[in-house]
């Protein structure tokens, strides 16, 4: 199960320094790291009915059995990936967030930036994760549409807080209460992410997400 | 290939008549509009890979050579269905539209409320097509994405021209060009939607319509 990486490995006696470079921590980790590596990216880009185990583990060159021991069935593995991926943006938007102390609107404006050139690197083929499970499912898999919205309203929350923290250092209009921006920035988004991907261009995006910062920060 | 369906057709030589009923007018259009208007419910309900043939068949009690008689597949399919769809919203939107010749957003509004309505009917596990296919189907399937976008399209334009109808006659705020405004309607509109399938309600996307109407009405 080599990884094969176009490496510059001239210290082999150095691998298990914590600090090096990314994969290959223990090998059972490993493959349920790979399956859930490969379905985030199966998912986002085919969504739940477009995913097959079959293209799961191809990607990760994994048995069957290798599957079925880390998950009972395709929806358990559905929201371990989900969960991956919340995790992961509440992670980047917090550290994000952090790393623009003087001004919150900026660190909002920067999340999605970045977003959108990830998104941009991957061909626009690929959204977001909570987008494309909660248009497609809904509420037909209530526990898919329960974890699905406990990532969403967390981010919810994390982007009312940082618009009423600039309401209150007066960086960002205040007519309008923060939790109502917070909705118009998120669906906003998810909105622009399908014109993003029916357009192969994040053009829209963009565009969307400059008018509505300019929006946020008028007026004050 | 017989229909099997309810039929209360005791005068046969009258079939050819243009304005009788709905149903039943010749058995060709018959059979062909059954089909699509069960594809109609099963894509806006399951997405494209969460629609298959079967399920139409049952829902249309039509055997499968009627299908490939009509449609040479899945995908030509979808594409009338996309067709369908796009056409009824845009006959909904223009008479809406027509009906409140006094202030375009109401016209607006009330289009989207009577989405509203129409979706908490169906139980909110149905939403719009154009988003659902949008999302799930992006650019990977070419022929898809562009009719999608060319009804995305056509909407928008039908928005902007009424946001830019009613700033010309003070009705809406005009500090943004009616471009801008039919876009963060739109995207809201179709992240809404998104959240109203999760939460199995149309709270937010009622939320979201209240305080954008709020809004484009505002500052005039």
């Amino acid at each position: 199960m080599g990884l094969r990486r176009s490496g510059t490995d001239k210290h082999p006696g150095r691998r298990q320094v914590v600090s090096k470079p990314p994969p290959r921590p223990m090998r059972y980790a490993t493959s349920r790291d790979a399956l859930i590596a490969a379905g985030m990216v199966a998912l986002r880009r085919g969504g739940y009915h477009g995913t097959g185990l079959t293209q799961i583990l191809e990607a990760t060159a994994l048995p069957k059995g290798s599957f079925y021991h880390h998950f009972p069935n395709k929806e358990a593995f559905t929201l371990e990936v989900i969960r991956g991926f919340g995790d992961a943006a509440l992670t980047q938007l917090d550290r994000t967030l952090a790393g623009h102390p003087d001004d919150p609107t900026v660190g909002l404006e920067q999340y999605f930036l970045q977003l959108c050139q990830q998104y941009s690197e991957e061909g626009f083929a690929l959204g977001c994760l909570l987008g494309t499970l909660g248009q497609e499912i809904g509420a037909a898999r209530p526990a898919i549409a329960r974890t699905v919205r406990t990532y969403l309203d967390a981010l919810h929350r994390r982007f009312t807080s940082a618009i009423a923290e600039a309401q209150n250092r007066r960086l960002a209009r205040d007519d309008f209460a923060a939790q109502i921006l917070a909705d118009w920035l998120a669906n906003g988004w998810h909105g622009a992410l399908i014109r993003m991907k029916v357009e192969g261009s994040d053009g829209s995006v963009r565009s969307y997400l400059g008018s509505f910062f300019q929006f946020l920060r008028s007026n004050v």
